[in-house]
């Protein structure tokens, strides 16, 4: 795998180098051809190919920052994820932005954006792990299956209204597809970084004042 | 005030009843013109007069019910809620009905209804009674007093949030709209309501498990 998490790969390889050794779960796509639908940043052709370490990163990231501002605000993050058949909501992104910067700045540097990097290119594989007819969605069993791959144990009934949440279609067949996936996912591991914030003692339990408790729950609503 | 929440009032009550005194914070409107832009029923035309005490409340049950089902579930109610110039989200909708049955059930009876009712119309004239200069539209300061005005008290780093988060246009002249308001009133009544319910000496603090934590927290989310 190489390029932008799940970019252009094999023959198109765009930055001189070749790919490192990584695992590989999507088919390669040509150079030019229309991008892979399992590349977060697929929309985006390169300009320019930095040297220096973790080239892929940097430029992924020089590739976002269309204004060449150094940040890369919520509306260019938005355009660099999404592609022809997958695309991103303000609000997944807005809320990738928080939980990656820790604030509602709305703008990551190169060192937030390093971690957001691997953390899609770990969501994409884990998704595509269990979408395994590439249907483009998972079910509820895969989903507590990929949560669990992840680190994150939910009992069913959270597990059942995380699936409510994050169908957007609802129906008896309920599914999640990737762009709810990415924000169940950054829901499930931001709520539980910030419960386990506060049960420093691992004891299961955590107290919160009034404000504390608004404070942690307000940024995950509607962004 | 008369009719659905802040419906058709004067000439035009369609009940045979007069109004109930009650504070007034609208314009009349003639009946069967265009619906007045505070009534949150205002897209409803009644089809029948039900005899029996609160007949406004029943009148609009039973035109929001419009597959006579007994039960209003969310497109009836997203649909009832809406009018020409007031349009309510499917999440607004969806965070109403489970804050007033507490489930996910997405289905109202008259119980809830008649609870949701006042509810309405109570947030639409303290809405009204600060959007002074009819923009539709509250700023900062505002809602703070809408806030205390409902009884509930928030800090100044909460109140940015919550502007930051209900504004839905963003950009340095921040203000809520109808709809926003209500998803705003909603979240903070619900959330100080379910950390009330773990605090029960009034001490200010609570205590979540886990579970506990992620089931408060997951039903106000995207919805």
């Amino acid at each position: 795998m190489s390029g932008c998490p799940h970019g252009s790969s094999g023959s198109g390889y765009p930055y001189g180098a070749p790919p490192p050794a990584q695992p590989y779960y999507g088919a390669p796509t040509s150079y030019g051809g229309p991008p892979a639908y399992w590349s977060p940043f697929a929309a985006l052709v390169p300009s320019a190919f930095p040297p220096g370490t973790d080239p892929n990163v940097v430029a992924c990231f020089q590739m976002a920052d269309q204004d060449r501002s150094g940040f890369i605000d919520d509306f260019e993050l938005q355009r660099a994820l999404s592609s022809y058949n997958q695309s991103f909501s303000l609000r997944t992104v807005r809320l990738l932005m928080y939980l990656f910067t820790s604030s509602n700045v709305r703008k990551i540097g190169p060192k937030e954006f390093n971690s957001l990097f691997y953390s899609l290119q770990n969501w994409r594989n884990i998704f595509e792990r269990f979408d395994r007819d590439r249907s483009g969605k998972i079910d509820a069993a895969e989903l507590r299956e990929a949560l669990l791959s992840l680190g994150y144990s939910v009992s069913p009934v959270v597990l059942d209204l995380l699936v409510s949440k994050f169908d957007k279609y609802g129906g008896n067949n309920r599914a999640i597809e990737y762009d709810n996936f990415i924000e169940c996912c950054l829901t499930v591991k931001g709520l539980t970084e910030k419960f386990k914030e506060k049960d420093t003692m691992y004891t299961g339990s955590a107290t919160f004042t009034y404000e504390s408790f608004m404070l942690t729950v307000l940024p995950f609503l509607i962004a």
